[in-house]
Order: C-alpha cells, then structure tokens, then sequence
C-alpha cells in the first residue's frame, strides 16, 4: 500500500472555544482518532477488551498553522515515522483540503498491564506490527 | 451539619464555546464534579482504586437559567434528593454570587463490577449512606 | 420524509473514563451532534459565521439504559417532539444496532445575538422551521 | 519574585479514560489552566470580555514520564521560557507531591483580532509582558 492512511473528520460545536476557532488540544485527539482508524484498517483494535497490552503516549507534539471552524471537513494524514523494539512514532498532517491545518507527532509504548500495579513496556508483538506497516508504512 | 454542600470551581478557557459562553455539556461535568468533591468531604471515594463497586447514571437532566463566561467563578449545591436501596439522587443548584446559573438532577445506582460481563445493582452499603447523609442531608 | 433522522458515529478512546465505558456527559454532545447534522441535512447551520441568530439551551435530559464501550458504532434517532413560537424540542434516542443505549430531550430556544449584553428571544424564522420539518418532522 | 508560578488542580473523574489514567490530552487543558492562572495572577485576563487581543497557539507538546489517576493532586508549574516581540513561550512542568509526570511547552502568538478575518500578529504590548514577567520570570 503505497500512500498514506487517510482519517476523514467534521469539526463538532463542542470542539470550539470563545475565540471561535477549533481549541488547541482537540488537534491532539483528532491526531489519536486518525491513529485508531488506522489500527481498525489494518483489522486491529488499539483497546480490545480483556486484551493484556496497553498503548500510553511518551511524547506528543503539534504545530498550528491554520485555525480550524465548526463544521470544516478535516483530513488527518498518519505515517508511521519512527519504529522502535517498544516503541512506534506517528507523524500526523492535519489538512482542510488544500490548507495544511497543522502537523504533529506522538510517540506510543507498548505495555503489559499488570493489575493496578506500574506498567512494564515489551516488545511489540510481531504480528501487530507487520498489519500496522500495511496500512501505515514507514515515512522515511 | 444542616448546610448543603458547596463546591467551587472557576470556569476555564476549554469548557468554552464558540457562542462565547459554557457550552451546554460542562454544566454535567460540573455536577459530577461536586458529587464527587461531597464523597471526598465524607471521607469516600466514588471510585476507589482496586474497589468493586461502581455508580454508573441513570438519569440526568439540566435546566438552564443564564449562561456562564470564562473565569466566572461558580458554586455547586448539592443536595441529596431521594435515597433508594440502590439508588441515589442528587439535586444541583449552580450560581455565580447571587445569580443561579441553572439546577439539575443525577440519578445513579449501586453496581458490584464483574469482570466484562454484565453489572449487577446491589444494595448502598449502610457504612456509605451514612457518611454520605451527613454530608448531603436529604433536601426534603 | 417519513422515517426520522439518523447521525452515525463511532465511539472514541478520549470518550472513556476509568470504568471501561463512555462518560455519561458524552450522550449530550452525540445528541447535540446529531441535531447538528440534522441542520445540515436540512440546508442549514446552527451556527453561521456572522450569523445573527444562536440557539442555547435551556434544558437538557437523558435516561441510561445500557453502557457504551470504545469503538461501538452507534446511531443517534432524532424527532422534533415540540415546537414553540420561540424554541424547539428534540427527543433522541442512542442506539447501537438494536440495544437502545439511552434516550433523552433537549430544548433550544432561538435567540438574537448582541453585542456582549444579553441575549434575547425571537421567533424562529418560518424559512427555518420549515426546511427542519422536512427533514425531523413532529414525532407526534 | 523569584520562585516559578504553581497552580494546584485535581484530577477529576471525567479527565480519566479506560485505561484507567488521565487521558494524556488532558495535560495541554492543564497546562493551558495554569498559564491562565499565571495571567489572573498577574492582574490580567488571557481574554477579555471584548478585548481586542488573542493568543492563538502556534506550537505545543508534551513528554509524559508518569501516569495521573483519579483523585490525583497535582501542581503545573510555569515559566516564561522564552520571549518574542510577537511570541512567548511558557514550561510547564506537572508535578504529583515529589512525583514529575511529564513536561511541556507551549508557544502563543499575540494576534489583533478582526471580525472575521484573519488574525494578524503584533507585538506584545509591553504593560503586559511586564505584569507577566512579575509572575513567570524566564527560566534562563
């Protein structure tokens, strides 16, 4: 699969603030939006229920270009950037058609929960990582 | 204690709308949020780490009287409405000084957790109740 | 039209709290965006930019019948169930396939905007009420 | 004054999600709080009730080092990290007691605003980077 994964989006009412434009922390739940709809491509779930693994977010980033308006028609563009034995780093292009809205990036560990205790990062299972690059292939 | 309970709070940038007041929504949040406080001012908490009751909604309603703005600085009263075996409900009064912001109403019940299968309503453990009502005193 | 308004829509991970299903204040913002995309269904906004009209609300219920869990796809049913000279009532109901997850009522009056001093009601422009009517007609 | 600006916060049940810790967009709503906070403290208001001015955001993130749960009391502490003629960027660093949970930075931009047109950048009028810097000296 030769071109990125593509997450289609309508801005809601409740996603604005009094300046009139999308708040800023609603880029980052677009961005994780776009990541699970990539796991659900790639015939995945990023939270199956009873499952043993957990995904927490190390890092998170994003530069705005563009404000965003209730009702605008937003794309979320995801690439897997970066893959590490625990690690996966995804790079997210926000556009509202030809207007690049912002663009960020997350990093995710892989975890085994462990009941109410601290969580232990593992190596990403195989399988899992082979369905992601189909969908998601690396940018680089 | 003969005094309802009192939670106070400040309204912040996120819970704004692009019709420049609070939307609608926060006014829930709000109300959870003193419920909440009132379990923390009779030495409870709703949601006990490990614990294995739950309290999941049944009901809730709002009834809004004027809007809130950015940085207003309000007040949740709360009082508890009706006392069932296995339920409870609270009555919400939100003001800003004198001026009442709108009053809603919570319903929840008592659930043991089960292991992703079905919750299951129990009655309100007594020891609960009891710290609860002297807190909460019923409104009638 | 005969049969009512259906928005489709699918749980997300941010709409999740610690019990393992959605935030109760969650069903408020699915029935807002629901009636939201009534409106567009209809050839309309709630909210135009430069628009002189804003639709608050002032009550809102809903009753939980079933919980949802991340990554349900659910469909939110509205009705127009009341129709004032001034304001307009919506009856929603949530379902997922065919467990009924809840349903509820929100009440919206149509106002003029102001320059930061009060809002004050109108009568709902016939243009409006009209094109709303063909697409959530009264579920009376 | 010479100590970092701290704002005090509880995590609050609706902030968690359903791997049972603070949904991690929550931290840049945390962050945004404090900095909000900084400015009350500097006898000013981030956004006045028909101010002229805005401070859109051009860049944030974030690196999360540990897990928040519910219930939990933490501390943002902030700085002015840096300072543009049109820009400032601010440190944050949330804390739990002797526990860091991660920190961030986030860039703001001081905008003109026009009725709905595009922002336009402008220099920071210099009586509030005074009353600011009163509150957050720079960290360098």
């Amino acid at each position: 699969m030769a071109s990125p994964f593509r997450y289609s989006r309508r801005v809601q009412f409740a996603e604005t603030d009094l300046a009139g434009i999308v708040h800023f922390s609603w880029m980052f739940r677009y961005m994780e939006e776009a990541e699970h709809a990539a796991w659900r491509a790639a015939g995945l779930s990023i939270a199956e229920r009873g499952g043993a693994l957990g995904w927490p977010r190390v890092a998170a980033s994003f530069e705005f270009r563009n404000p965003l308006h209730f009702e605008d028609e937003i794309e979320v563009i995801v690439r897997l950037a970066e893959v590490g034995s625990r690690s996966l780093q995804y790079e997210h292009t926000i556009v509202r058609g030809d207007v690049v809205i912002g663009s960020g990036r997350i990093t995710t560990v892989c975890v085994q929960k462990t009941s109410d205790g601290p969580m232990r990062a593992i190596e990403i299972p195989a399988g899992i990582l082979r369905k992601l690059r189909d969908v998601l292939q690396p940018s680089g």
